[in-house]
């Protein structure tokens, strides 16, 4: 029973973090009091040889067949190449995984590759990483055209978006039973097998640099897709994927650092009282096979009732009300729905390759049965976090500081229970004579802080997020950031075109 | 040695605070080390019957001359009356203060009179709460024209801004020595005078029910004038000022809750880190007579660095930098530049009836001199505080939570202090749809926070800043608002003017 409470609420949390605009309440009982909880290890399971056998299937000719011609309403702009389309996993179960690829605008083939994951679990990478946050698109108001995305990624390098499970966005299996059992394991192994065959397809990108990213419950997926591919190239004695490190933002990771950080966080930015804090603090055990109080219960449930009616991914954003956005803020509050809508249109999903089977039902951002029925959940995945830190790959963190989901205290607290050392005490980081946020480097670990960002980072903080990731890609920490001076390949480029006399980029970032 | 570091600090702070823009640095110990300090006192002086007599001149047809026609630069818009010009507190010294007073939009003479005052000390109403915060207008980027601010205060009540001491803004005294010894008690008493005076002149105002307001170091004023005129009332067995209560945001009342506050602020917003804020907990007592060690100075020295360059007034908000704004946020972070060019065109001067005498330099938003020669501020305000909220008048604290050089912190901090008992817990409070921030009832004391907000509340949340002031003046909590309806003195002139059939003015909050 306790298990369950403390997976309701954070599954709450998580849900909510990644599904913008939908049907859930910022209250965490009501609708999830009943969800049956079967997560029972402590620690992710342990791969065995036989569970790294993966489907490999032919590729040929698919490349060419996923390649996009144009989005439909996609606006003029840098040029660059874009495929999307289905990878089969699991060809018994019917099991196909959909992915968009989107090329650097320069240099690519000098570019390392990245796979993004959006969470939830249940969330899509289509929908938050590409259409939300970071890809070279936005959708504008009308839910019908596009508007190039000045901080996109893909200035600084190839993004690949997966969405992961099946049963997330566009991805689906024909044996539908695999939506009420999927669970982290088997998200891993499926993340890696679709990964497998997209570089049989490819091919030029097999030896590139690799690297993973994500936000919110991938700080679940990434660290363990991190560990099987680590493993499986050990276990074929050869690079199979050449990883060289993840970056993680507002990352959950560990179940009970989610929840003193979350109930630290409201407290600390002054929304919820001093009293119903003490409660919490006094009476709930929030640590691995302790039993949560009825008072414990009583006082969270007070706690949310305190905290009201605000966007829990950025405490100090506007709410998309009445489908009417504010003008308030830089990132449009309403920008799901027009996402929504614009991935609903049959050109583009026909555009896109996406939904060539005729999936039932309308695309969703997130797929509640998913998360309904997760199978698979470790309380805890740092120690997995710690044999990455320990494998020699780079690895990342980092928090928007203004997101209640999975927020920057949720992540300190974390750290301090990696129990790492402090190798470069905590900074301020720079960009355009603006602190970018925090900085700290441990031992093997480098945390960044991103100053007045959400939990989706890249759209809140756009161009904090790309000077932030460009840091990441360097190894370097950020320090005094000049944007244009930072995306290093580009100036490189730009001084190529200069000598041809092409300055077509230049009004880049 | 102790007390001046503390004084030190804290009038870095307050300095910083206030004057936006201005040539301090993030980096308290640069310029203020050697100011000397002279404070003595623990908590305010008692008033003597002598302290209570001040002088009165004739107001003789000053009002008539104070009238502003129009504004350099003024748009159309809502129809009020202006006045501006000089006081007389002191005629000895040569001592005048300047005020602006605007007028309701709609029935004014129904409306209280409600007197704003800045901070600093040292820092500028007409410059900050008129033309930045809740005056009828805000400064274009031009400097030269006006817009109409749609959340003036002036929708709810009649609003006199006053520029105290001498040596603030326009207001000046011809001996120039004042500048050298003003301090707590002298500003309290030149505010009464001017007050006294000022009802002489506009004697339509003298039953009218009265408030106080302001923010930041109006933390000390406004409770020592509420305490003067509550005296003056109880020495002359007459209402001579019709005081209902006061409402102070992001007070400066204390000085050992002013430390601990700030240093927890920036900890707990993840701004500096663990270590460094361990350091200043462990080793700094900022209590009353305490000594400040000398590791306790180094960490706060490590702590300013940590913060790096943050707009002080709101952690979230861009800066002004190279005098060109960001197009981010709402509020112009470079507005006190357009401001300053405002006031110092002669037109405009001219037509406030400001500097008449030909004062020498610049008008400037702060003065330093005044600021560094502060000779009376006693350690705390909180016992005042406690004798008003016993005297039977309306007491409330607000608080912009995204504030460092006052924050809410603080705030809370200092209520603790006053020992008073809960008596509705804390809750959010709405506007239109979204928390406009958190409430909580004490004993004699009402306590409300704004979400998003920094020091300049009215500046950075204007429409929530309006809903909570005029909860204020109706003596009742903000809970769900909704701004048109909330303005029920507009409502009810709206429905006398739509009989008359006139509906101007009903697209106004």
């Amino acid at each position: 029973m306790k298990t369950a409470f403390i997976f309701v609420i954070q599954v709450y949390l998580l849900v909510l973090v990644q599904c913008v605009g939908n049907q859930f309440q910022f209250h965490p009982y009501v609708k999830f009091l009943k969800i049956h909880n079967s997560k029972k290890s402590y620690a992710s399971q342990d791969l065995k040889v036989e569970d790294l056998i993966v489907y490999k299937g032919s590729q040929h000719g698919k490349k060419e067949a996923d390649k996009i011609l144009r989005l439909p309403g996609q606006p003029k702009g840098p040029k660059f190449n874009q495929y999307s389309g289905y990878v089969t996993v699991d060809p018994k179960h019917g099991k196909a995984l959909f992915y968009y690829f989107v090329e650097s605008t320069h240099a690519s083939s000098r570019k390392p590759l990245v796979l993004w994951l959006n969470g939830g679990p249940g969330c899509s990478s289509v929908g938050g990483g590409l259409m939300m946050e970071l890809g070279p698109f936005r959708v504008n108001k009308d839910g019908k055209t596009l508007s190039n995305n000045m901080y996109a990624w893909n200035k600084v390098a190839n993004i690949l978006f997966l969405e992961s499970p099946a049963g997330v966005g566009f991805s689906y299996s024909n044996t539908t039973s695999d939506y009420k059992t999927t669970g982290d394991k088997i998200t891993a192994k499926d993340s890696y097998t679709f990964l497998i065959n997209w570089l049989e397809r490819f091919p030029e990108y097999k030896t590139r640099n690799f690297y993973l990213t994500g936000e919110s419950y991938s700080g679940h997926y990434i660290p363990q897709l991190a560990e099987f591919i680590l493993k499986s190239n050990k276990n074929a004695n050869r690079t199979l994927i050449n990883l060289k490190g993840i970056v993680i933002g507002n990352a959950f990771m560990d179940d009970e650092t989610q929840q003193t950080g979350t109930h630290d966080f409201f407290w600390s930015r002054s929304i919820t009282s001093d009293e119903i804090h003490k409660g919490i603090v006094t009476n709930c055990d929030f640590s691995w096979n302790a039993t949560l109080s009825k008072l414990c219960k009583t006082y969270i449930n007070q706690e949310y009732d305190l905290v009201g009616n605000i966007d829990p991914y950025d405490i100090y954003a506007p709410l998309c009300l009445n489908r009417t956005s504010s003008e308030k803020s830089e990132f449009d509050p309403c920008s799901l729905e027009y996402i929504e809508s614009y991935l609903n249109l049959p050109e583009v999903q026909k555009s896109l390759h996406a939904n060539l089977t005729g999936l039932p039902g309308r695309w969703q951002d997130c797929n509640g049965e998913l998360f309904a029925n997760w199978k698979d959940q470790p309380f805890t995945v740092l120690p997995t976090i710690r044999r990455l830190m320990a494998s020699g790959i780079r690895v990342w963190l980092y928090s928007g500081d203004t997101d209640s989901s999975v927020p920057v205290t949720t992540t300190m607290y974390a750290i301090k229970k990696l129990n790492t050392t402090v190798k470069t005490p905590w900074h301020p980081w720079y960009l355009k004579g603006e602190v970018g946020g925090y900085v700290v480097g441990y031992e093997n670990l480098t945390f960044v802080t991103v100053r007045g960002a959400g939990h989706f980072v890249p759209s809140y903080q756009p161009a904090r997020a790309i000077a932030l990731f460009s840091s990441f890609l360097r190894g370097k920490f950020p320090e005094v950031i000049n944007l244009m001076d930072h995306f290093y390949e580009i100036v490189v480029i730009r001084k190529i075109n200069k000598e041809k006399g092409d300055w077509k980029h230049e009004q880049e970032p």
